[in-house]
């Protein structure tokens, strides 16, 4: 293997200068710089050749004595729906719920274990107030009724001939990134952290559409209540210029019908809204000139402030990101490269730009996965030579409306350590010179 | 329910003229028309209309009378892994296997019963040669040789820190579509004919790196053997072009590690070239001078012309669509206002227009959903008030290098009923005055 000291330091040229303090590198270097791995980069420490060391130093046959393994005998037969692979049973969704009403409480999307933008629909967050229901279609209608011309009840059958829209969009439980107030960092991964948070294509028919049927007299209609067919009868109220804007019926997720858990036989889409108010198992949509102060927006989902007032009706989740990999739970294999990955969002739209650093202090932007959709998660990459020593990494996203996150410090000046609603303060990982991974506060 | 006749005139007016023969309207009327629903869709036949019409005259009680079902008990606790509704388990895949190998067939994707553009993972299409291989991520290796510099055996691990890229990209069989050239149409559904073709957001390394850093010398290298590790050892030629291009190695399928059905734990990933030489379950890489001519491309997957000679390495999947509902297996309940929507694609790049014709004549341009993406599939949907009377549904699609979809008649004339490969001749639906949708050529 050659170690060569020149070709280490060709390699480094190649990548062209750092973008910001400790390691972090332009991505367009490693992608189009080709030539620079041409015989150097065993220098470089690229993944392959750190692993390659390491087994040599373990006493392990090199891998290039490995045998091919292909195999022997034929593999499975065909199914009507696949599952993941055998050896991805750690890829699931953690869960807590209340132990006197199992169905309450809310399960989380590993992110720390995947990768693109889309969640699948199996791991999609879940945060339900009574269990999942079992809602044959059939018997299932919608009834839009209150302040309309003619009151109108749909059935499944009915509303599968209405034209329908597809968007990617994430839902994001009000309470995501909690625990952010207390006094110590919390050591946990990144999907305990921001798992109440998935991304899904979304096709449905567009709320305007049977609104318009129903008559909504906009005059007199400034609020519609949505009502979900569970036990707990989740109900919110949405402001009617939201319902008869990008509201939809959402009636399949990722391609298929909507999944039991996140509303079968449909649910209530509000982009960039908190997550509560996307009712799912939407059965009742009512046109009324008062929010109705239901349970769910008077007892929860409203937002305590320091002076002990609570604000009531902030639907629209802020910018946010965090880092997704390298993260609490991974451990570095040795210096050389890394690829440091995360997801950002806002629901006042698209995100514009997102800032990560190694060293707390300088900055350099990550590249964005094209296509940059509105209130939809948003993957960013960047390439990071990490040298063995201290670093910590953080990222700052910022949206087209020009929100920016604040500080953890920031945040809960304004809000209050009591405020479990829609923190979006930067959050950072740490790793040291063991290249052990920890949560720390910045 | 108001029948006057005088407000389904106004409701005509609303939605604006027909744009093209025998009820094809123009979305964006319905979508920003919503005055012309106000009072006067009782008339105009909407789906609710024509249902609740339905319901009467066959003595049910009506809607309206129908007690909201609200779940009395509680639900479903939570779950790591979450599945479709059990209403929805004929949301499947068909099936065809060799009895005397279990393992070799093809399974498909049913479009017909989906909507959107993303294909979910447990319904993407399969074909294997000889079933599905468990592999264990920490036993398989990728080696890459030939004419490099230094050859190279990738862990999982090591891959793991490489740079990612996310992209959405069909992956189609060549078989797909197959069966046109029978004497007469058969009658089957949408995702029997059409159903070899998937979509899926696709996370994984751009193999310009990987081959960059084994070391690739571009004035002697030529082609690239892709070896599969299953027990038929699938293995093709691709272009050094191609792999220094815009392959990938996927990782990823829709968020999560790849499906053991698409590779598991890793694929071949060529973006528009045909499904076969996308190599699953990938373990060796080989950079040659020439084709390697492996028994998977002399014995299948060339493409028999009408003179007895085979065209060899045709790479590329054609400009594509077809109409996914209505389609063969929907019945129509009578009357009134419908969506039409399907699916177009090509290897070439993104669709730029997609034509839909209700009377085989004329021809409307249909909406596509945002973001059109390149080698991706397209939804189109257009919107249509069926008289009641005969109607044969077409679908014509064009890409951006303006290559558009033969008739069948001129497609089997330049290729001969025997060529089972790459078939993209327009395709029909027709509806008779019982509403019943079959399979008709054009």
């Amino acid at each position: 293997m050659d170690s060569d000291k020149k070709a280490a330091q060709r390699f480094e040229q190649a990548l062209g200068e750092p973008v910001a303090g400790n390691g972090l590198l332009h991505r367009r270097a490693f992608l189009h710089g080709g030539a620079a791995f041409t015989g150097l980069a065993a220098a470089a420490l690229t993944a392959n050749d750190a692993l390659a060391q390491a087994a040599a130093q373990s006493g392990k046959p090199p891998l290039s004595a490995r045998t091919l393994m292909t195999q022997s005998t034929p593999g499975a037969p065909f199914s009507t729906y696949g599952t993941p692979s055998r050896y991805e049973v750690s890829t699931g969704r953690d869960f807590t719920f209340n132990a006197a009403a199992p169905g309450t409480g809310s399960s989380r999307t590993p992110h720390h274990l995947l990768d693109g933008t889309i969640t699948p629909s199996g791991l999609h967050f879940q945060r339900n107030h009574n269990g999942v229901p079992t809602i044959s279609p059939e018997d299932h209608t919608l009834l839009i009724h209150g302040m309309v011309k003619r009151p109108l009840t749909f059935t499944m059958d009915a509303l599968m001939r209405y034209p329908t829209e597809t968007h990617v969009r994430f839902v994001e439980c009000a309470g995501n990134n909690g625990g952010f107030g207390a006094a110590l960092p919390r050591q946990a991964n990144a999907g305990a952290m921001h798992g109440l948070l998935s991304c899904s294509e979304w096709t449905g028919i567009p709320l305007k559409i049977l609104l318009d049927e129903a008559g909504v007299d906009p005059t007199k209609a400034k609020w519609l209540l949505a009502e979900g067919a569970d036990a707990a009868s989740m109900s919110r109220s949405v402001p009617i210029e939201k319902a008869m804007g990008d509201a939809m019926i959402a009636l399949y997720q990722n391609g298929e019908r909507i999944r039991p858990e996140q509303g079968y036989p449909m649910r209530l889409l509000l982009p960039g809204f908190e997550g509560n108010q996307n009712v799912k198992w939407l059965h009742r949509l009512k046109v009324s000139a008062t929010p109705t102060f239901t349970k769910d927006e008077t007892s929860k989902y409203t937002e305590l402030l320091p002076g002990g007032k609570a604000a009531q009706f902030m639907f629209t989740q802020p910018v946010n990101s965090f880092i997704s990999r390298p993260s609490f739970g991974y451990d570095m294999q040795g210096p050389g490269l890394y690829q440091i990955t995360g997801l950002a969002w806002s629901g006042n739209g698209k995100i514009a730009k997102v800032e990560v650093s190694a060293d707390g202090k300088s900055w350099a932007q990550a590249a964005l996965t094209e296509p940059v959709l509105p209130m939809s998660l948003t993957r960013f990459r960047l390439w990071w030579k990490w040298d063995g020593g201290p670093a910590t990494l953080t990222s700052r996203a910022t949206d087209e409306k020009k929100n920016v996150q604040p500080t953890r410090t920031a945040w809960l000046k304004a809000y209050g350590a009591n405020q479990g609603y829609k923190f979006n303060g930067i959050t950072a990982w740490a790793t040291n010179e063991l290249g052990n991974v920890s949560h720390v506060y910045v």
